[in-house]
């Protein structure tokens, strides 16, 4: 796990990252991804994702405001993506909370390969078939062994588990990264959830492995949240800070400043 | 009306609350919701709305950018929050400016028992059959009296109306409360008005009444719209410092606050 | 050309621009054309979109997340648009990057008299069939000399052309304005294209012709742009400071700060 070499690597190379995302966040995780380095694109008609995503770096699906169309795209942009090697994010917003949205999450994961799997302990939890607390769509703690959780989500389901919360846990079932970066002021702003999915996007179009990338991209996050908090005095005022410490994320301390075990 | 002891119960239980919203603001009210304390979800499937609701504590319906598949869900949404007693506010964005708009406001109108109708006066006045002046969707002031009209809307349409401006009025057609909080500077940035119906959905599943809860709203998010235009210098600055202010309000002196006759 | 003079027209007749724009942008064109001084409204129905845009004093078009029933209302409202002799301006988001882009922003070309086509040099020399290089929808600078490509887009497509980048210029076939305001962390946020395309609309909806207010607009644009950057130090505080640039400008020195050859 590099971080700074991948930070640096990913701000070289601006690689394309494809989004298919939920209208709530499509504007944040697109300026998180750009802040970042990277270039967004957001294209969800069935007409143009095969082609759009067949130039992309890495896939980002993301169910938060799904419905039948934009799951058609979801499935053919994945397999797309599957036929010429492009990593794969999927954050199951909400899998839980409702039927449609557990199914359709286990439909992707089914039918597509899918490299890294981003969600909360609830969600993930659903997907793996253990018991769990899901409200909506805001992160609650499953409050069960978080890294044994992502342990069993990367064996049973052929991903990279990467499951946020208090203390992140990224596993692919033999390597787990406990990641402690971060700050509290995350769960006070929609879609932090879904911009560390299209982080983990973008550090998967450039990392040495899945595993190094998922985490990584959770220590870049994580640092920009500490930084961002450092400077900011409520939700809005964080909010735009994070946008100024991506950008400012220093390759060069990366390393230093990640809190992993 | 007490919004002080609203809100502390609202930060104690932070209810869920299913936002069927424009595209133009999702983001805004799902961050205006977890500022001031509440939990927002976001889903507009017909496969999934009904679920949803019923484990929501209010559902919120804005017609902001409808379109048919929308509005059935809507529909659907309303008449099963209906069915479980789970308070729903109308938020009839542009009501007046096209027939598609009042139409379907009227439609909702009559097919689900609406708790709340947050609107301007000239969104509301079209609704009761008033003259009205109605330029797209920002708030243009209807002249009228807006008193009469809350009061009005409240025994015709068999809602509690909620009708904002420079003075806002609410009224469940025997009780009206007039609310002068609130800061000009809320009306140069979109969406702060559907943020007010969110923020209804918020007070509505803790009032002791929804009349209450209406009034309860208005005076927490228009003591915030004081604090954020005390500390920007223009409609970026102050659309930040509004979240930080929802954040921020204080149970304790939010009834000493409250500008209410 | 006379950006003052169009402002403050503009503050005074506050017109109605109507946007039927992609998913990512939307809050953000909606407050920049708020901020700039006029109404923005979003719709995008087939149902109200040709009675909506016979209240505009101008309709844009934007493809950014284009689907098919999208493209539809978006023909619907560009014809009604030029049955009334309202302008219309298009943003060829990704034109180039897929096929599907491509072929419907000629699509509309077709269909629509449009009135001004504002895109970075990549889209338009796509669409007047000049090889050049696309990646997603974020602006890579074609290389080509983007005076002539301005020029030649303005004669071949029939629309005044407005081709951004380091240098703006817009050209009608014969007089073409080069245009140096702005600044680079105008690149670092996502949709600030999309934004100069709404505030095109603005201005068209109050300007003499429509390459002067084409070229006013992007003055007025860039001239906030330097603003924001003066006061920012990334790109989530350059994002906020853009809003509140956009409602500072002032009438009185516009024209002096227009660097426009």
């Amino acid at each position: 796990m590099n971080p700074g070499e991948s930070l640096r690597r990913l701000r070289e190379r601006k690689p394309l990252v494809h989004q298919i995302t939920n209208y709530v966040v499509m504007n944040e995780t697109a300026n998180a991804t750009l802040a970042l380095g990277a270039l967004p694109v957001m294209a969800h008609a069935r007409e143009e994702v095969e082609e759009m995503v067949a130039i992309a770096g890495a896939l980002v699906l993301n169910i938060g405001t799904l419905s039948p169309h934009w799951v058609d795209a979801m499935l053919a942009a994945g397999r797309a993506a599957n036929e010429r090697g492009i990593p794969v994010v999927l954050d199951p917003v909400g899998a839980g909370a409702t039927r449609y949205r557990t199914d359709t999450a286990k439909r992707i994961l089914d039918e597509v390969d899918v490299t890294v799997l981003r969600g909360n302990a609830g969600e993930v939890a659903t997907l793996v078939g253990v018991q769990a607390e899901v409200r909506g769509v805001e992160s609650i703690d499953a409050g069960a062994d978080a890294a044994e959780l992502a342990r069993q989500a990367a064996r049973t389901l052929g991903v990279v588990a990467s499951v946020t919360g208090a203390i992140d846990h990224v596993s692919n079932g033999d390597l787990t990264f406990a990641i402690a970066n971060g700050d509290l002021k995350l769960a006070m702003v929609t879609g932090t959830g879904c911009m560390s999915s299209a982080i983990t996007g973008c550090f998967l179009a450039v990392a040495a492995s899945p595993v190094d990338g998922a985490a990584e991209a959770l220590v870049a996050f994580g640092v920009a949240g500490e930084d961002a908090a450092a400077v900011s005095s409520g939700p809005g005022s964080f909010h735009v800070a994070l946008y100024d410490a991506l950008a400012a994320l220093d390759p060069d301390t990366l390393a230093a400043r990640a809190k992993v075990s």
